[in-house]
C-alpha cells in the first residue's frame, strides 16, 4: 500500500530526521570532547535501533537504560523508539533493588547501563532477572559501540502515534513506583510546545542540568532537536560545571530544579554572561531574592509545573510583558503562580471532592485536574491506579491549589504536605515562600509534625546560605510579619535537607525524623 | 461518556479558546477603529457560532465569505469551524460568476459578504442560487452584527481532527477552480509551525497584508492567534497603508507577495523602524536588491513556499546564522531556494515522471512532490483531480525543481511555465531572476513566445522603477553576462504587468498575449 499523501503519524523522532537533514553538518550533540552533526548523530540513533533489532529486541519489547546526561541516553531516545521498542530510563540515584524491582515490572529484556553504574546495573540482573541482558556503554567493559558499529541502520515504522514510546517510573515515595506510559503524539506536542514556548531556534545551545531520565528531560531531548539547536550533555552536574559550559559552551538555555538553580546563580564564579540566558525551572517558584540576582545575571526565568504523568511540564506561567513594568516582589508574586496550559494543553481546572470546580478567587482550595493530549496513557499494568488517577476524564494532580481569576493557577500543596492544625490548613509551600524570603535563607522545607494539643503543628527545616545565620526566634518573627500567626512555624531545624534524585526536598523523611526523632530532630 | 483524559482531538479553534483566557484583556484584534481583547474576540466567536446554528447551518454545512481581511472573516476562521461547518473564503477579485460558480460547487447553504461586495454577491445569489441566504457585514444593510447581538455562545465538538474544516478554491487558471478540503489537524499543526518559525509571541503585532482568502491566510489566523499577538486587520492593502502602521501600530510581523513586498519596500516613506520587523514571503524569491534593500530598513525577511494544497507554506528556506557572514549576493542566491519541509512536514522529494527521485545535485529537474499531515485532504468532489494530483501517496506540486545537495530544493519554474527553445529548456524563473538584478528593474514575467524556426523563444515584460530607464538591448546584455546566451529574451516590452488576486504574474494572460498579439505586443 503507497503511503497516504495526507496522513502521517505524529512521532517525535522526526525531528531528528530533520535536523539530519536540513542541520547536517552543524554540531548537535557535545558529550565532554564527544561530538554529533546532525546527519552523524541521525545515523548513529539509526545504526543503535539496527543493533538492537539484531539483538532479538521486537517491537513493544521494553529498553531500559541506566545513564548520567550522555550522549547514549540522547541516541535512546531516538534509537530505541526507532527500533520499536519502548524506553524505561531509569533514576541513576535508586539502589540495585529500585532497579531490579523496574525492570521486572516493565519487562526489559535489555538493560544498557553507563560504566559507572556497571555495579548497580550487574547486581540488579543477576540477582532476579539472569535473563535480562546487559549492554555496558563505555569502559573497558564497552558493548554498545561495538554492536553501534556492526549495526545496519534500522527504522520500524510508526503505525499508531498514541502507541508506546516510554514508560516512566515515578519516585514512588507513597508506595511502589508507577509505570507512566507515553505515546509518540503526546511527546511530539509538547516537545513542539517546549520549543515554541522557550523560543529555541537553531542557534540555541541547551545544557543539559535537568536529568534526562526525568519525565523523558521534560521532551526535551525532541524539543531541542525540532529546533535543531545544539545539545551539551552534562554527565557531572554542579555550578562549577555549569558556569564552565556557560562561559565557554555558549550556552542559551537550561533548565534546572531550584536547588541547582540557586546553587549555581549563588555560586562565586557567578557573573553576567552578556547574552540571555533563557532558564526553565519547576517544583518549586521562584523567590523574589531569585529573580533580581537573575537580572542582575542577565538571565530570564520561566516558571513551569506538571508531573512525570503530563509529560513534565505542561502548565506555564505565561509572562506577560507588562509585568516587566511592577516592582520585582511583585513580579515575584506573580511569577510564583504555576500558570496556565502550555500552547497544546487543554484548559485546567481546580475541582473539589466531587470534582466540581471551585471558585476562581485565588482562594478556594481545590486539586489540580488536567486532561489532554499530554496526559499519559495511564500506569503501565496498574489499571487500579490508572482509574483512580484519572475518575472522570481528568488526571487529578494530588497537588492541592487555587484558579486566580484570570485563569492562572497557583499551588499550594501537595494533598499529603497539607498540614491540619487546629483544624485549620495550612499550606506548607505558603510557610515556606515565608520563610524562603529571609536572606540568611538557602531552603526550607516544611513539614506537619505530630502535637498533642493542635493534631499538628508545622516545623520548619532550614538549611542557610554560606556564612550566614539567623536564630529560631528571628524566622518565627520574619514569618509572622508576612502571613497568619498561626501558620508560623513553631519549631525551626538548621541543618542540610533531604533531596529526592530530582532534588525536591524529601517531607516524607522529614516527616517520619519528626514521628521517630533521632539526632537531627 | 466522560471525556478522555489523554487525548484531545486537534483543532485550530482551540488556541482562541486559550488566548482568551490568558491573554483574557489584551486587545486580540484591530479593524480600523474596532478592537477586541482576546476575551472578548473569544466571546464574539462563540456568539456568531451560535447565531449561525439559529440560523439552520448544521454540522458539515459550507458557508461561504467574501471579504477583505476584516474581523468578520478573522472571526469566520474560529465562529464557522465552531458552529461545526466549513469554511469557504472567497478570493475577493473573482467575479460573480466565479462566486456562483463556486457556491453551487461547494453546495453553501449561507453567503456572508463585507458591503463592498454586496453587488457581487446579490448578482451571484440571485442569479443561480436563490436559496442560498446572504448576510451583509458592515453598512447600512448589516445583519451579521445583530444576528451576533441575538445569538448565545454555541461550539459544535469537533468529534474528528481530520473532518473538513475549510474549503480553499485555487485560482483556476487552467481550469474551473478546484475545491482543496482543509482538516483541523492539518491547520493546527501547520499554524504551530508558522508561530515558532517566524518566532512570534505574544508581544507580537501581525499586519494582515496576505489575503485571509488565500490557503486561510497560510494559517496565520490560528498561528497569531497561538501566540497570543496581536492581529491588525488591513482592508485595504497598499504601501502608505502598511507604512503607517508600521509606524504606528507596533508591527512586528507580516507576510507579503513579492510585488506588495517590493511595492511597500521602495515606497518613498520606506525608512527603517528601530526595531526588527519579520517578514514571510512567497511566490518569487528574494532578489539581491531587495535583500539589501530590507537590511538597511532593519526587516528580516523569511522566503516560504507552498500550495494551497499545502495550507500554505509547507516549504522553508530554512536560514543559518552562517550565512548571515557571506556577501549579499551569495545570500539571495542561497535564500531564492525553497529549502527545506517545515518543523511539521515530511522530507520533500524531486521526482522524475515515474516518481523516481531526481539526483540531489542541484542540477537534475524534476517535479516537487509532498506529503505529510500539511497535505489536503483532497479535491471536493473531484476524486479524479485527487487522483492525478496525488497518484501514488505523493502530491505532485506542477513545479519543477532541483534537490541540492544539502538537501534544500529551488524551484526553476511551474512546469506549464516552462520554455523550449530550440529542444533546450529555459526555466522562466531563471531569466526573471537575471533581468530583476537590473537595478532599474521592478517587476518582471518571461513567457513562451511562438517561433517558427526555435518553436517558442523567451519575451519579456518588464515593468521599471519610477523614474528608471533602461533599453531592451540593456536588458539583453545585463541577462547575457549573467546565464546562458541562450536563455536571454529574444523581445522585450515595458509595462505593467496583469496580476491575480494574489498579486503573481499571469503568464498565461502574457501568453495569451503573444498569441493574438495586441496594441500592448
Amino acid at each position: 500500500m503507497p503511503p497516504r499523501f495526507d496522513y502521517e503519524p505524529l512521532t517525535p523522532t522526526a525531528f531528528l530526521d530533520r535536523a539530519g537533514m536540513v542541520y547536517g553538518d552543524r554540531v548537535a550533540v557535545a558529550d565532554g570532547a564527544t561530538t554529533f552533526t546532525w546527519a552523524g548523530f541521525r545515523e548513529r540513533c539509526l545504526k543503535f535501533a539496527g543493533a538492537l533489532k539484531r539483538a532479538g529486541i521486537a517491537p513493544g519489547d521494553r529498553v531500559a537504560l541506566l545513564a548520567p546526561n550522555s550522549e547514549t541516553l540522547l541516541a535512546a531516545h531516538h534509537a530505541v523508539p526507532w527500533s520499536g521498542a519502548v524506553l524505561v530510563a531509569l533514576n541513576t540515584r535508586i539502589t540495585a533493588a529500585d532497579v531490579a524491582w523496574i525492570l521486572g515490572h516493565s519487562g526489559a529484556r535489555l538493560l544498557i547501563h553507563d560504566a559507572m553504574f556497571a555495579a548497580t546495573a550487574a547486581e540488579a540482573v543477576a540477582k532476579t532477572h539472569p535473563t535480562v541482558e546487559r549492554w555496558q556503554a563505555g569502559g573497558a567493559a564497552d558493548v554498545v559501540e561495538e554492536r553501534i558499529a556492526a549495526a545496519a541502520p534500522f527504522r520500524h515504522p510508526v503505525d499508531d502515534e498514541r502507541s508506546m514510546l516510554a514508560i516512566d517510573y515515578t519516585s514512588g515515595t507513597t508506595g511502589p513506583p508507577k509505570g507512566v506510559m507515553y505515546h509518540h503524539r503526546g511527546a511530539y506536542l509538547q516537545a513542539l510546545a517546549m520549543a515554541f514556548q522557550m523560543r529555541l531556534d537553531s542557534d540555541s545551545v541547551y545544557l543539559w542540568t535537568l536529568p534526562m531520565f526525568h519525565c523523558n528531560g521534560w521532551c526535551f531531548p525532541w524539543a531541542v532537536t525540532a529546533a535543531g539547536a545544539r545539545h551539551v550533555c552534562l554527565q557531572r552536574v554542579d555550578a562549577e560545571s555549569i558556569w564552565r559550559h556557560l562561559d565557554h559552551s555558549g550556552i542559551t538555555h537550561f533548565c534546572a530544579a531550584p536547588t541547582l538553580l540557586t546553587m549555581a546563580v549563588w555560586d562565586p564564579d557567578a557573573h553576567p554572561l552578556g547574552r540571555t540566558v533563557r532558564i526553565a525551572t519547576g517544583g518549586a517558584p521562584p523567590t523574589p531574592a531569585l529573580l533580581e540576582r537573575l537580572a542582575t545575571l542577565g538571565m530570564d526565568i520561566t516558571h513551569l509545573y506538571g508531573l512525570t504523568e503530563t509529560y513534565g511540564p505542561s502548565v506555564i506561567c505565561d509572562w506577560k510583558s507588562e509585568w516587566n513594568a511592577l516592582p520585582l516582589a511583585e513580579q515575584a508574586r506573580i511569577k510564583a503562580r504555576q500558570g496556565v496550559a502550555n500552547v497544546i494543553g487543554e484548559p485546567l481546572r481546580v475541582v473539589d471532592r466531587d470534582g466540581v470546580d471551585v471558585p476562581a478567587d485565588g482562594n478556594a482550595m481545590g486539586e489540580i485536574a488536567i486532561r489532554g493530549n499530554n496526559v499519559m496513557l495511564g500506569y503501565y499494568r496498574n489499571d487500579v491506579a490508572t482509574r483512580e488517577a484519572c475518575p472522570d476524564g481528568w488526571f487529578r494532580t494530588g497537588d492541592l491549589g487555587v484558579m486566580h481569576a484570570d485563569g492562572y493557577i497557583e499551588l499550594r500543596d501537595r494533598a499529603k504536605d497539607i498540614i491540619i492544625s487546629g483544624g485549620e490548613n495550612i499550606a506548607s509551600v505558603e510557610v515556606e515562600q515565608a520563610i524562603n524570603s529571609h536572606p540568611a535563607v538557602l531552603e526550607v522545607g516544611v513539614v506537619a509534625g505530630p502535637d498533642e494539643k493542635w493534631g499538628e503543628i508545622p516545623v520548619a527545616w532550614v538549611a542557610l546560605k554560606e556564612g550566614a545565620s539567623v536564630t529560631e526566634r528571628e524566622i518565627i518573627d520574619h514569618v509572622r510579619a508576612r502571613i497568619a500567626r498561626f501558620k508560623a512555624p513553631r519549631k525551626v531545624i538548621f541543618g542540610p535537607l533531604p533531596k529526592t534524585a530530582t532534588g525536591k526536598v524529601q517531607k516524607n523523611v522529614l516527616r517520619d525524623r519528626l514521628r521517630k526523632p533521632g539526632p537531627a530532630a
